[in-house]
């Protein structure tokens, strides 16, 4: 897509020579051929150090933007990153690709769909009513129960097994917000990854990333139910019991296990090999490894003990 | 149905003229040829202003009968239109209705089920193994993504994306219980009506009304796994964070703000504008605006963290 | 599957008498021709006790072994035992079974897929996506609403409804894990069984038994989005809300009422006829009846409200 029509799109000026812009980007990974855009002040430092071909910016910021850099200055740039966004998510199905690629001794339902542009690996079982999405990829030895979605582009790997109705690559929930309380959606345009030896449960949901991927490492078990939202990184052998929940952007270390019904805010960063006790709600980064925590606010789980016992001779 | 037929299977005496009753409903709400049913005294007024052909009722209520009105008289009143439910109840899918309507430029993967009777719009795209019932309307512009299940009569609005399995439509989570505990199952004859431009996230359940519609009005934002139960609306561009659940016939204002693993009980009414941080329980309803809540049970935000800050000295 | 070959894939010394082992079972309910484990020394007396024709153990645990009962001694038995579920494990789908058996009267949509060996009762509805796996059986009367999953053996009763979505016999949440952190999968090769007169909601998940059966007894109700683990069971007509929880192995007596979003921590026993509020989180068994609760940490619901009614003050 040309910048001179991304600026038409946006309805902002433009006087830069033209560029062909093949991606939307995070301010960090953008590349050079790559749109980039920034909402928040706090993010000076990224802007200057952004590779980006251009960015979607608020006039009191275009100072900070490194050479070279177009700006696309805007009112509301997080509405126009939406607004753009649409542009760039590739059709749900793209029936132009070639039929899907499976692998020897693989088992396929007739009834279930596999879109053109997937890719599924040797000796996998696909039931019935699995959907595998267009550039999708399922590794070696993988089991996909009845009713999984695996969405486009989202790759799972080798000797994993999802359980029935799992959703894989689901959009996140972003948008922005005007100030009539609307909503305008962000596409969400990366994938999730799923690496080898990786269980998960029924009916479980895990959002594709708006930019890169979700992640959900080697080794982990999550049970059923669980939400894990856009951008999450789940550790290596992690362990997610029933009806947890992630928000965005939230990465756990290796090994991290959580009890049933737990949640996690947003952006926040769990060092490896902690655990948490069932219905945590953990509201802050945690640097410290080899901890057991519970509550909401969460707390070490010792100090949660005494709180307890406290409150139960309270009503004394 | 003949109300003298009605009477029969209540059990109930029958001496009053017979007519055709074409509909259960509420007091509220039923007309000259629907029959409704009371349950409690609290309800009085209800049935004095009703405009029911016949009502369901107990002898100690049968005095509060508008003129006109026929009572059917019972001992359990609540048990005994359950039992009528069922008989009101249209056939899961009505193979006699005309082929479904699809509307210019849809796509429909030959993997989905639209049952008879059904009409999606033009330019809707719906995707392997989803299902569409009989009488049941989809908009323009709708993506259905895998594995929806798009209950009968139930309405989705244009330009709504609801993703992999989402169900809309089941039946709210209500019966009649007896002295032994034994239940009998109210047939939910209402449907769910979903507005414009709404998006849902994946492996959501929105259950339809017992009668009448449950309502997600337009712009709203819902994520995951969150619960709406029977009767319930949610205002326009109202925000539902992941696994969030409402009970039975609660009703949110406009632009309403729920933070994830949030929870409504039932029958209550909470005025627009409202915000409520993750994991509020709340237990009553709510008359003013503007106003942030947090907790459970539930209290403004501020004092919540009053509280969380008194229990941390207290361990110390 | 010879107890010679087990033995060599274990790794471990065996010199007795070969015979042909069976199954894996418990401790408890293992027969002469099948084949236990232990891996804690709590349960010493079910080792004295046990009928089991072998039992997978540690060195220390040995002299416990009831005469007759072949030792297979390795270091982590927990982790052997996951190891062999493997090779007990049933085929996902047996094509060698005859064509599924359909009783009279029952309609089946051609989108659903009902396995070989599968056996459907009279005057059943079963809608688009459904899967009803191999050797799974289902009553008269029954209703399976659209991407319903029913696993290989699982039985449903008669006079059922199941709503979109939901999940009967994913496998529980179980494995072995090493020091290095390291999961085994347990293959569950119990089943669930579901008895007559049972409603469940939609997006529901309930995971099969790695032995013998997760039970949901007659008469009970579950709503939406609820998680049930392996081999807990639910006494007749017990009323499940909303995104409720339980871990595995506990078990409800009959008539047992939780409101939603409630938890019930794993291997508990619950009295007949007790109420929990909405949210409770339960961590104890209970033996006594006809109480409510609330809380989590539980207490007395009179309780409960006492403890908020200070909190409520303290802030004052």
């Amino acid at each position: 897509m040309k910048l001179s029509d991304i600026a038409k799109i946006l309805e902002c000026e433009f006087n830069s020579a033209d560029i062909e812009i093949t991606a939307m980007n995070s301010l960090k990974d953008a590349t050079k051929s790559e749109l980039s855009f920034v909402s928040n002040s706090k993010y000076i430092k990224d802007i200057e150090s952004s590779k980006a071909a251009a960015i979607i910016i608020t006039e009191s910021l275009v100072k900070y933007l490194p050479k070279g850099c177009v700006a696309l200055v805007v009112e509301n740039s997080y509405w126009s990153m939406a607004t753009l966004s649409k542009y760039f998510a590739p059709p749900i199905e793209d029936d132009t690709l070639p039929s899907a690629k499976i692998g020897e001794g693989s088992k396929i339902s007739p009834k279930a769909e596999i879109a053109n542009g997937a890719t599924i690996g040797n000796n996998c079982t696909i039931l019935a009513h699995v959907y595998v999405g267009s550039n999708a990829v399922i590794g070696d030895n993988t089991t996909l129960y009845p009713s999984v979605t695996i969405y486009r582009d989202c790759k799972v790997g080798s000797d994993c097994m999802i359980h029935a109705g799992t959703t894989v690559g689901s959009d996140g929930f972003g948008f922005a917000s005007n100030k009539l309380g609307e909503h305008n959606k962000i596409y969400h345009n990366g994938n999730v990854e799923i690496g080898d030896d990786v269980e998960i449960g029924a009916n479980t949901a895990i959002d594709r990333a708006v930019f890169g991927s979700t992640r959900i490492k080697q080794g982990s078990r999550l049970d059923n139910l669980i939400h894990i939202a856009h951008n999450c990184e789940i550790g290596e052998y992690s362990v997610l019991a029933g009806q947890t929940g992630l928000a965005g952007s939230s990465k756990l270390g290796r090994s991290t296990v959580f009890g049933a019904q737990s949640g996690v805010a947003g952006h926040l960063e769990i060092a490896p090999f902690n655990t948490f006790a069932a219905r945590t709600g953990v509201t802050k980064s945690i640097k410290e490894s080899g901890k057991i925590f519970a509550g909401f606010p969460f707390m070490e789980h010792r100090a949660w003990l005494k709180i307890q016992g406290k409150l139960a001779r309270l009503i004394k």
